[in-house]
């Protein structure tokens, strides 16, 4: 193998074959090949594409360098849930457990925060004693006995990708369609699934804000589990606002809790039900309609609320949380924020939401920060919803004055009132198959 | 400054500033950025191309680096030639002395050979004793008083220069216009010089192949020149067969030694004088007829043979070379190579030639590579030519029978013979200015 020639081709408009992917990328992992080649190749792939076959050659070299889960007898399907990423979403920390509760097995592997994006362990962590650092094997063991385990990418599976990520971050080529789409889809397919649900953000708070990209991505991941034996389906769902009203870790773990005792907001319970009538469809369930009727079922009964106790217990974290949300980690400061003028809420701006929560403490600028759960915002002010000056639209919750201070001046800058009817994206736009898109409008 | 952003912009289809470029090269230099960031940034340089303000802002960086050459009162303008490189080109070893015979400074910067293509400083060094390391201060001492100095590129001049293209050379990023053109320029520009004469091949022997990427080549080292006070000018000059007959180091020197005695072959002799014309012109000259008869009485009179004498003694080589070509180093085995049928020479094709010299030991396969001066071939076969079966067309030069074996296939598969009229490209295609290329065809 001769490195050069490789970037050459690529840079040239050519493909890599996946052996030459794998035995490149496994090369890589193993330090026989330097940082300088591999960030030129992306650069090369990054402003020529990859084409289908391409991407999946990539993503088989990925996957190689790593482990796979593999169940025993489970008697359940294996089924997961992705989302590109938004602000206020909390929705896997209700569907994990409110879907195991429906007979499915789901061995979650989540994020951290990324830029303005919160992250799923983030919020599962703002839990007293939560652990998300399982080893393979007691994942494995956890999901056989209760249905369902929720814990961060382990050094088994697909390490190469981490590597790679790393190094794509600091040469400008992460926001690349078929890089994007290898590297979820590696850590995804590792976890043995039968079945994949992936929640494609729309919108100016999505990491992807263009709908035709965010498209191609749903596409390329869709394809890529389809040829991988994977059956993968996508909703595109708003993130021109918040999901829910609460932004932070804590905050959206406890209203994570509220909804699983379905207490939630009305939209964050609505995309929650989509993307777990998808999940049981997958899991075999013909019937929409009774898929839907068991997941209200099981929230209604306690027996999704009941899951997720089992989930925090086996994982090291104190499960009377979802009876008492307020052994949560509190904000030292919390004030009410008012309206500034009376109108139509316009906009609710989920990007500088999103910042200052990092801001203030609970996101991370550099990977060695430490993040304050307890920060963050409660939006009750929705896009159309007409107010009038001086009534309390959302609450600030801060470690001191001038995390206080910073949450006010991000709402007035997020928080948009003025006259007329607001433009907002519909909350589910449209569902993607192999077959293609479905619009919901 | 925050590199990923840099990349992004570069990226995207931006543009760095002077002042970026300038910033990042020192850190580069400096070993504070690291290799990674720039070959993703070479490679999108190279994808994105760079235009002719942002070129030179990268040839600013690269000279900020290191240091220049500054002459006292010389008396004498400073000119030099630069060869985009072939086959069999020996022109800088005739024109250096002859040029400054008739009045030039010339601080000549050299490089190694390169793929294929030759090196004048490795046929320098087929002199024995003959020393190309001379430092900044030894180079302006030499030039002063002799008028000539023949030299390899410095630590001092322009030292990111060499570590962006050893990062190149290793991520596919070498064949770009651009950056080619920043970085011969940046070398060249470092010598203080008052004019610059580009010698830029044609053909299948030439680096670049494609004669409208060439042209462009040529049209930016130009502007490059121009825009930082350097008049510069091309020649378009032929590259498909080699120039004159010689091809290998020591044999080239021999070569390159008659043709300073007006004994050589007449394409070598047509190209050298053509190109010191217009040094000549460029030093002041106003005349091209009268330029041309300073530098034939220059070769007659033994003058420019005298000056190389004195080139060669001031940087520790045997000057008896000059007048006795034997004491050069010679090949153990020679053989006649007889033309395999009759007909009329089709091509010569130099590519092959030049690869066959590396091959069996006249170039390097690795940097650390020792080179054997005395390897090589002297075709006397030319385009156009009629020959006999049997007739004598080449000597092999080689250090072993396996050598001359090499020697032999590669001129089968090089010389080429057959009926008709061949298409062979006119030595001298075209000069090309800041105003535009003049053809002479």
């Amino acid at each position: 193998m001769f490195v050069p020639a490789l970037i050459e081709r690529k840079r040239d408009g050519g493909a890599l074959t996946a052996a030459e992917w794998r035995e490149l990328l496994t090369a890589y992992q193993a330090g026989a090949v330097p940082d300088y080649q591999i960030s030129a190749l992306l650069m090369a792939c990054f402003l020529r594409g990859l084409a289908r076959e391409e991407t999946a050659g990539l993503l088989d070299g990925m996957m190689a360098s790593g482990s796979r889960l593999a169940f025993g007898k489970l008697g359940r399907k294996v089924i997961d849930k992705h989302s590109t990423g938004g602000v206020g979403d909390k929705v896997s920390l209700i569907l994990a457990p409110l879907a195991a509760a429906c007979g499915v097995a789901v061995p979650m592997m989540s994020g951290r925060g990324l830029g303005h994006t919160g992250g799923t362990l983030d919020k599962l962590e703002s839990i007293p004693g939560f652990r998300t650092d399982l080893s393979l094997e007691a994942t494995r063991a956890q999901v056989e006995k209760i249905g369902c385990a929720m814990i961060g990418q382990t050094p088994e599976i697909a390490p190469v990708d981490k590597k790679l990520y790393a190094l794509r971050d600091v040469t400008a080529t992460v926001e690349c369609v078929p890089l994007i789409a290898a590297s979820i889809m590696s850590k995804k397919l590792a976890e043995g699934l039968d079945g994949l649900v992936l929640d494609v953000k729309q919108g100016s708070g999505a990491f992807i804000t263009d709908a035709e990209r965010s498209l191609a991505l749903a596409k390329t991941m869709i394809e890529l589990g389809e040829d991988r034996g994977c059956p993968t389906v996508a909703l595109l769902t708003a993130m021109d606002r918040p999901l829910g009203r609460a932004c932070g870790n804590a905050l959206e773990a406890e209203e994570a809790i509220m909804g699983l005792r379905g207490e939630g907001p009305e939209d964050l319970h609505e995309v929650t039900l989509a993307e777990g009538v998808e999940m049981l469809v997958l899991a075999g369930e013909k019937d929409r309609a009774a898929a839907r009727r068991r997941l209200e079922e099981a929230l209604k009964s306690g027996k999704a609320a009941e899951t997720f106790q089992k989930i925090i217990e086996a994982q090291g974290g104190n499960p009377r949380c979802v009876d008492d949300p307020s052994i949560l980690p509190q904000a030292e400061e919390v004030e009410v924020y008012y309206a500034r003028k009376s109108g139509t809420i316009q906009r609710v701006e989920p990007r500088a939401i999103g910042r200052a929560v990092v801001e203030m403490g609970g996101g991370r600028r550099k990977v060695e920060d430490a993040v304050d759960p307890t920060v963050g915002f409660v939006i009750t002010a929705r896009p159309g919803q007409v107010v009038h000056a001086s009534e309390p639209v959302a609450s600030i919750f801060a470690k001191d004055a001038d995390g206080i201070e910073l949450g006010r001046r991000a709402l007035d800058g997020a928080i948009e009132i003025g006259d007329g009817k607001p433009s907002a994206l519909p909350l589910i736009q449209g569902r993607v198959t192999v077959k293609g898109v479905e619009r919901h409008q």
